[in-house]
């Protein structure tokens, strides 16, 4: 029976044995969840990278560049960390290059996976699904906040988790942890994220929209998949 | 009001502030649980170190010497991480040398505080009133089992929070996980923790009588504190 445990920052990746797993990468709020609208909406690839800098050298290539700090678009690109910025027909086909806070940073800590999927509550079946055909080991890798563990992330982990019991077992405390979240949350996902950090973060932001959208289980059959250095369906 | 923080292992430390406020330490399977059993029974103190050779090097200096490698005594010595060991006449007066997995690292970990003191469930009510009586603020630090996020001392920062709200007000993220979990368990530590993995490991170098004795709650009214390095009452 295969195994899936769960990395609850960037912070302890070094404490995972990636290999031969397939590693579920998660940052709920919002790159991922922002990832997959993306690629469902018809984006052609997504290319993370860790500065804003080079972020702009992809874009003097011709990428489309998308650059979020702290919860805001920077300077000089017109593409954040929004779900909402990514349904228009205009990025249909096109490569993005995408530097977020958490999200890409926590790519960058994995090392030696057999295989690299993302998640979000939005293609969360998807996910569970896909990981139940491939019927490896399983890590879910957490993005945090600024290294620091988090709630949505680790909510997300436990969510997943009970999808996927009995057919995989949990493994190691931080799947334990995960997964008790998820049962004290008896499915509200947001009745145990009122407090959370990055919820209160997003909202004085006045982002609530893409909050309850980030929180929308089961929105897109589709699962992201790192190749190469980029990531597309 | 006064803010509580919970910092999950020893290897998320860098992102506490710790200034002005009071650390509790908690390795509850089973340093912290020890230390408490020990000063309690009459040890004039425990100085933590974090090798071996160094606990060698004072015990030859006149401290009795105890030291823990994965949950067995280590080779030459005559103490461990039992809290039953410590219940002998034999220790009251003398000053202990003590090194164990975990335990000694996340003391080591904390940098600029005002106060460390150190927490179990079995002095749980003391350290609680010490808090109240001092008003600053905490942050509650979990051992963790190498430097991984351990459950039992998640759900003792979750069980120690719970007693201090809403007097003490929970900030982060790390410490809304721990209280969620603490309320899970709807104060049924055994349930949550039959399946950690240090309950596992215990259980099989056949320490059930440990494992009770560490979950009992307020069996002891003392709180350790660290003064120049070495922790007494």
């Amino acid at each position: 029976m295969p195994s899936i445990a769960v990395c609850l920052s960037p912070e302890l990746a070094r404490l995972q044995d990636f290999r031969d797993k397939v590693a579920v990468v998660v940052d709920v709020l919002r790159a991922t969840t922002t990832m997959v609208t993306a690629l469902h909406h018809g984006v052609k690839s997504v290319l993370p990278v860790k500065s804003v800098e080079e972020c702009r050298h992809f874009q003097q290539k011709g990428y489309f560049g998308a650059a979020e700090r702290g919860g805001k678009i920077v300077d000089g690109f017109k593409l954040g960390n929004s779900p909402f910025d990514y349904m228009t027909p205009e990025l249909a086909g096109q490569k993005i290059v995408f530097t977020t806070t958490n999200g890409t940073k926590t790519i960058h800590a994995i090392h030696g996976t057999d295989k690299i999927i993302f998640g979000a509550f939005v293609n969360l079946k998807a996910v569970a699904e896909t990981l139940t055909r491939l019927e490896k080991n399983v890590v879910i890798v957490c993005a945090g906040w600024e290294d620091e563990v988090n709630l949505e992330d680790t909510l997300f982990a436990g969510t997943l988790l009970d999808r996927m019991v009995p057919a995989f077992y949990p493994t190691g405390d931080p799947a334990i942890l995960a997964h008790q979240l998820y049962l004290r949350s008896e499915g509200k996902l947001s009745v145990i994220l009122e407090d959370s950090s990055h919820m209160r973060r997003l909202r004085k932001l006045g982002l609530q929209k893409d909050i309850d959208f980030c929180l929308t289980l089961d929105r897109y059959n589709c699962v992201p998949e790192m190749v190469n250095g980029e990531i597309s369906l």
